[in-house]
């Protein structure tokens, strides 16, 4: 379970990342060996969301090492493909160059871009899809929030029930195009593992989620000083 | 076949890649009717040394046009899943803008970083490798170049008869690397589609490459401008 004390002590969400994955570490292990069922000399395994490392590849060889651990005895040749998969706009060059500066990997490594919102690869072709402190970012901005109360926000913490409910349709709505997409992706016998953040619905209101206030005012600066910077062009136009 | 005409017209690299896919298109169509022998649901096709597009993006989309003709009638539901691979050092960030801005697309994307001259995947995964205009690159120096004179020299043209063997030998070797990769990665039935350059061998020293040359010099342009910079670092410090 994701905690506000562990925010508090890690602001930087790429700690927060690792630390989530550590701690699920074990769990997905498990997971892995107990309900994988799967007889093939070739995994096809996809972190969604991966961003740009290093924690997608300790997730990944995490993996890896549970498949092998459970087939070690049955299948003696057993190889990894291992796709990672994040926007069109994420830094895929960044990605490679810390992927190959990893010698010790134990897999074939590809990258999938695009939306996990929707279909990224054949069906029937994945054997494992993962996805850790990805899949709370929404596909769009809610759609009901329109006619909601909580501009310059970026979050329903500390707002109205409308608005903590609008984020709830569209979280739904964005989890059923997951699900729907993976259902035609995964092989039958695979896994998905979502490790995600979460709080009791009770406390909708009263847990401070630190990060995404702080970007939350880090991007409202930014639009401020956008906006002199256009005010100041434009004066100095005329 | 490549020409010395084409490249005389046409002396950007680019622009020659383009004619020469355009050239083979037909040919490769054909290659792919004729000799593809695969029942699948889902073909797993890879263009090697891609670049950044989009002439990777016309062969493949040819590649794939081929086989739903071949396949059309006796199997309804085809997927195609088509990689991109290139070196790490390949600038895939703009690949993917490039690919993700054709709505037209009908298959799956994905990207395979590292060279082709050994293993990028799994066995028996690959159903058509493609390679167009790459595979001349040499995975290094050749070895045997060492002793001989063809000191500021990127190529062979207009050397000695022991330059020469010393290309064709360390071309060999990565032609073996690479034929050696793709058997182990090769569905049975499966086609590797080689398009490179080629001159007649009694003709290896009188054929000019103005675009090698072209690169040769500018090359030996860019060392001569980094060592005068050097230079007047050094004497600037002292």
């Amino acid at each position: 379970m994701f905690t506000s004390e562990l925010l508090s002590e890690n602001p930087d969400s790429a700690t927060v990342e690792r630390n989530v994955a550590d701690n699920a570490k074990l769990m997905v292990r498990e997971a892995i060996i107990e309900n994988l069922d799967i007889q093939t000399k070739t995994f096809v395994i996809v972190d969604m969301g991966c961003s740009v490392g290093p924690n997608t590849f300790f997730a990944m060889q995490n993996v890896v090492q549970a498949i092998k651990h459970k087939y070690h005895s049955t299948c003696s040749q057993i190889e990894f493909h291992v796709f990672f998969n994040d926007h069109v706009t994420n830094d895929f060059n960044v990605l490679f160059e810390s992927l190959f500066s990893d010698h010790q990997k134990t897999y074939f490594a590809a990258a999938i871009p695009g939306s996990f919102y929707g279909r990224l690869f054949p069906s029937r072709s994945i054997h494992v899809a993962y996805s850790c402190y990805a899949l709370q970012w929404l596909s769009r901005v809610p759609k009901g929030l329109i006619d909601k109360t909580n501009k310059g926000r970026i979050h329903y913490d500390g707002a109205s029930i409308d608005v903590w409910n609008a984020y709830v349709d569209q979280f739904e709505k964005d989890m059923e195009v997951f699900l729907s997409a993976r259902a035609n992706e995964m092989v039958h016998g695979g896994l998905i593992v979502l490790v995600l953040p979460s709080i009791p619905s009770e406390q909708h209101s009263k847990i401070g989620y630190r990060i995404l206030t702080f970007v939350e005012s880090s991007l409202i600066d930014m639009v401020n000083e956008v906006s002199q910077l256009i005010t100041l062009i434009i004066l100095s136009l005329f």
